[in-house]
């Protein structure tokens, strides 16, 4: 075996990811679009999705433009290599593709999925199932695809030119470098598409939840609503194209962080090719658990969750087994402890998954203690939500702090320092590699979401709705999972990133020690600790914000188009849709801006160690606020389903309207500002890897 | 002046200061106690505080009863000085002598503020905030005199008896590493103070108001309301004794710090006595600045705060010119420098002081921003309350973030690192030198607080009220600030625990380096920024479960005591307080305990470098989180009282009743969870400065 070149599995995996999702959506395509109606509301819903990604992507190339520009400059004045602002650019290309595909081929699948849902339950959950795969696939294979190209070109540039090489590293690290620094432009990708797609869906569904539920009395996702196509597009660019982007970010994200430890782990090439390698084979093995996922009819929750966990353990199952082999053979006997690292990420990844959904399922404890609470009113909602939030913090960090323990003693980190370092790393690709399937469960709710909408829109039978929404709540739960294991692997990845930082100093001669006890490491961790909150605090207020305008156009439109409340004249969707696109790109801009510029101004003003204890402290802070506020915005919505479930006095009742103002809290808690806050502390890593050299020779202190 | 012992003025500030307290707490005492009613309302106050405390007492001197045992222990075999364990003792006896003294007073101010705000505003103003005076004179009078005592006793027995100073230190090192022990023992009863007064008094807040004022539709303080009087009792055992605790360890804790990195800092016996000295100082200003409180009738919201102001700039301005020639005189001119971080901390609290204003007070934007969002219901209010929260926490980080910095390089860290240490704890001495009045502007506010409902329930002319309102709304903000201060000069306070604690694992042979790219370090920095999440979340949720009982008591007696809503029957007011006892005595154990065990319990499993990293994760999470909750809850109780104004609806109005839910949800964030998280950090690093040696014989790992 020693002669294999394991890593053309990478570009095989990647094929084969691509060419199943294709498989897939082509089936998706051909099967059942529903009648007339569901056809044009779902055509409603992707012409809008459509509108707003165009124009969040023709906003986002003008920061390419700008940074590329700026990246151009630096790399011709010798701070960068050549190549690094194009690899900046295809990371941001691709990012934005994988959430692209996911998001047009969720808005063909809301109708489908009603439509058969119309059959059975099993049909349903296949269809938005599929949905799902093809998104966990596309981000997968693309983020593969992107690896391999950037690999195979920089060997062969680097080979043929070994003159270009920049001084003090060799052509292992010279690729390596390069690499890393593509993953900030996916990263900048992810988080204008985490926050803008965040900021656009929460301000349509708050805007309708506003005025159609609470003050016009008119049920969710109904035809006269005029935010009501608006809230369905949200679903599709902030959790679909949002998501999407976001976990091409983490996974690219993990593999290159490994790889650019890979020669300083002394583990040589195949250190790092192995990540690559082992990603691909975790694509295989999702695809081989798309098989297991299926359900029968009148199947409860926690069989339907069974089915979708059924397929994540069997792949998770085949990755552990090959994994073994793979470094057995590529780094051999010798580092075999590199295994148990991956298994240690594996695990944390699982647990992670398992504690997010105690916590959010309405089958356990907290959640039914936040409905408990919604019998002595609203502020009792938001004290047990923010205290259940508060709480669920606990496990997930016990978690990552022994994967980290254990996969830095199991690679040898107390006798080898550096290994240790890259078992951190790998764990996480470990905890990502199944990413196939996991994402195809995650982002198979909003489809379902969306077919219940469009079932209820079209006036399909009450079973139809009931369908879809079983599969709906299940959504809540996996989406949770999934962001739960966005945040997990990110607090590796990023502790990772540090490392590469520190090495990235050291490379341009500078000197780092992190020591807590200088004053500029412990205010860069004060102010780092600080950012992540003052980034909530600007996205949720800019959901604030946008929200407001739609409620004053629904209120608007509700005045002045006659017969619209007795059905008899149609809404203006569009001026919503429209609304909520301007508000989230304009809103996008400062939060994003802030979480690029932070690195290099307290660089340049306190230096980089200042620099490497403002990673560290967001690290620590944004890891714990992320889940706080992923959880508690599950928990609510939630504890809302259980009392409309008939708990409590059921829909309507005065518990179910303290239940909804949770709820409405929870909605940018969970979906704007907590799912951004793993791409900020990853991209405020890379812009501190790519700009180290800048911020060495124009810092002021020192 | 060479010849002078400066540390004299230590005794005799502490002396003047309780005179000048028991000077003031006599002419209260002589003033007008109001009518019958008036007087009848107090004492049924002023028996269930006291019957709180002695309860309180009670759980926690068995507390201490068993720390002393295990600390005897520890010292009987070697791993502490003899002195510690009474240390401890004493530590805890005076924090809790303080907040005792300044509960008495306080609720023997209410009725006579109340009848003096009869007469005039400026009246009310001038007993009120002369009960504050007396608290916080005693307060720092006791601090000193406590400090004074272990001082002169320690010098002398180890002149004596220098064979008993333990192996690697001097008789200098030995003094201050007792004394700074003795913190240890004023942060618990600081911590039991604050969450169980916290408790008690949110619990009795909330269900009081929830029956009251949402179910039965009875205005706030009604004497109808079972709760009223618990709710009365909560002000002074939350507000003024668990208050009066929490600041004695403060204004203890950082003197103590700073002359146990005296030695280390190379500044001799004086280095050890500065920090005392400028505290006698501060006294002395503190004093002088109580004589320039006063107002006028009529006097706006602004013109009384600026009445307060003055009283705290004075006593600043007067510390500020002392301070140089003090320093000057005592560590010589070439240590001109640490003037000038002593400046840099009394700014730094200025500064957090008007920061923390700006974000508060419902003459600014932010607050106002909560109120318009309460037209869109209760959701908006608090995703808006949470947005400004975080948003507020950006500026203190930043503004103790160069605070840090200044005063470690006026202190010289640049050329000797200890020495800026120095600077930095001495720095929050600075902060915290005018605390005689800046607690005095503090603790006044509950007893406005208590005169409002003196004068609701003995049905004084409603100008009275307005009055007592005027004073209590001011009361808020000039909490808000105070909680600032204490979070504040933790903050720098805990860096020199940090470093003391490392100074003491040095000294017991072993090493501490504690770099963050280390996992040990990173995993401690993760569990300590995940701790005081879990510290609110638990302490939250009692809140939430004894509210809840007093809910239901509150319940049952409207339903069972016949004539109770027509006034004809008197409700049973000692039960509700009885049951807030039980239930905060219950509640505050578990947090307690996880705040005291944490370091210990990581330590064995992790070892010491794991507790700098943990130490170091929970002063960023804790301060950032303190800041937050402390603001989001001043600025949501405000937010009530503006609308309560007459804005958009006032009282009743649809507008109020969603601030009703804000201010709700604020109490237990700023008045339980917040601001314990300030005594959280210290004591946690008190602890393992205490146990360092224990650790480092029984840690597991190494």
């Amino acid at each position: 075996m020693q002669g294999f070149d394991f890593l053309l599995l990478a570009p095989i995996g990647s094929i084969l990811a691509l060419t199943f999702a294709a498989y897939l959506a082509v089936k998706i395509l051909k099967s059942d679009p529903g009648n007339e109606t569901m056809q044009e509301i779902a055509q409603a819903v992707r012409i809008g999705a459509k509108a707003y990604l165009k124009r969040q992507y023709l906003g986002v190339s003008i920061f390419f433009a700008v940074v590329f520009c700026i990246l151009l400059f630096l790399a011709l004045k010798n701070y960068l290599v050549i190549f690094v602002p194009f690899a900046f650019l295809t990371g941001g290309l691709f990012s934005g593709l994988s959430g692209f595909i996911g998001m047009t081929i969720a808005t063909q699948s809301s109708n489908r999925t009603a439509a058969a849902a119309m059959k059975s339950l099993n049909s349903g959950l296949r269809v938005a199932f599929s949905s799902g795969a093809v998104m966990g696939l596309t981000v997968v294979g693309l983020g593969l695809l992107d690896l391999s190209i950037w690999y195979y070109f920089l060997n062969w540039y680097y080979g043929v030119n070994p003159q270009s090489i920049p001084a003090g590293i060799d052509k292992i690290g010279a690729i390596t470098s390069t690499m890393l620094c593509f993953g900030m432009g996916a990263s900048s990708q992810a988080l204008f598409a985490r926050v803008g797609g965040g900021i656009f869906t929460k301000a349509a569904d708050v805007g309708a939840d506003l005025v159609g539920k609470v003050e016009a009395g008119i049920p969710e996702d109904d035809p006269r609503n005029p935010a009501v196509i608006a809230d369905n597009v949200g679903d599709n660019v902030g959790d679909v194209a949002g998501m999407g982007a976001d976990l091409y970010e983490s996974y690219v994200g993990s593999i290159v962080a490994t790889s650019a430890l890979g020669v300083a782990a002394g583990l040589g090439i195949q250190g790092v090719t192995v990540p690559m390698v082992m990603a691909a084979v975790g694509v295989v093995a999702s695809i081989i658990g798309t098989f297991f996922v299926k359900s029968k009819e009148n199947a409860s929750q926690k069989v339907l969750l069974a089915a979708l966990r059924k397929g994540v353990f069997t792949s998770s199952f085949i990755v552990a087994i090959i994994a073994y082999f793979l470094i057995r053979f590529t780094l051999g006997a010798d580092h075999i402890g590199i295994y148990w690292s991956v298994i240690s990420g594996l695990i944390a990844g699982v647990l992670i998954g398992v504690v997010t959904e105690y916590y959010t399922s309405s089958g356990f404890k907290p959640t039914r203690f936040i409905a408990d609470q919604s019998l002595t009113g609203p502020a009792t909602v938001i004290i047990g939500g923010m205290a259940v939030g508060m709480m669920s913090t606990a496990l997930p960090v016990i978690i990552v702090s022994i994967a980290i323990m254990a996969s830095f003693i199991f690679a040898g980190g107390l006798q080898h320092f550096e290994t240790g370092l890259y078992g951190i790393a790998i764990s996480a690709v470990g905890m990502l590699s199944t990413l196939g399937i996991t994402l195809a469960t995650d982002a198979y709710g909003p489809v379902a979401d969306n077919a219940g909408g469009n079932a209820e829109m079209s006036h399909l039978p009450p079973e139809v709705r009931k369908r879809t929404d079983a599969l709906d709540s299940l959504g809540n739960t996996t989406a949770a999972t999934g962001k739960g294991f966005a945040i997990g692997s990110a607090a590796l990845t990023a502790l990772a990133l540090i490392a590469a930082f520190k090495d990235e100093v050291v490379r341009f001669g500078s000197t780092m020690q992190l020591d807590i006890m200088k004053p500029a490491v412990l205010v860069g961790l004060f102010l780092g600790g600080m950012l992540p909150f003052l980034f909530c605090s600007m996205t949720m207020r800019a959901v604030g914000r946008a929200a407001s305008k739609i409620v004053v156009e629904v209120r608007r439109q509700f005045k002045e188009i006659k017969g619209l409340m007795e059905g008899k004249a149609k809404p203006d969707y569009a001026r919503c849709v429209g609304i909520a696109t301007k508000a989230a790109q304009h809103e996008m801009v400062l939060p994003s801006l802030l979480a690029i510029t932070a690195p290099i101004i307290v660089g340049i003003i306190l230096g980089v160690e200042a620099v490497g204890g403002l990673l560290a402290g967001s690290l620590v802070t944004g890891f714990v606020l992320a889940v706080m506020m992923a959880n508690a915005g599950g928990a609510w919505d939630n504890a809302k389903k259980y009392i409309e479930e008939g708990h409590h006095g059921g829909k309507g009742s005065f518990a179910h309207k303290a239940g909804v103002v949770g709820d409405t809290v929870g909605d940018p808690f969970k979906d704007t500002s907590g799912p951004s806050l793993n791409i900020l502390i990853k991209l405020m890593s890379m812009v501190s890897i790519v700009f180290a050299s800048f911020i060495i020779r124009n810092t002021l202190s020192k």
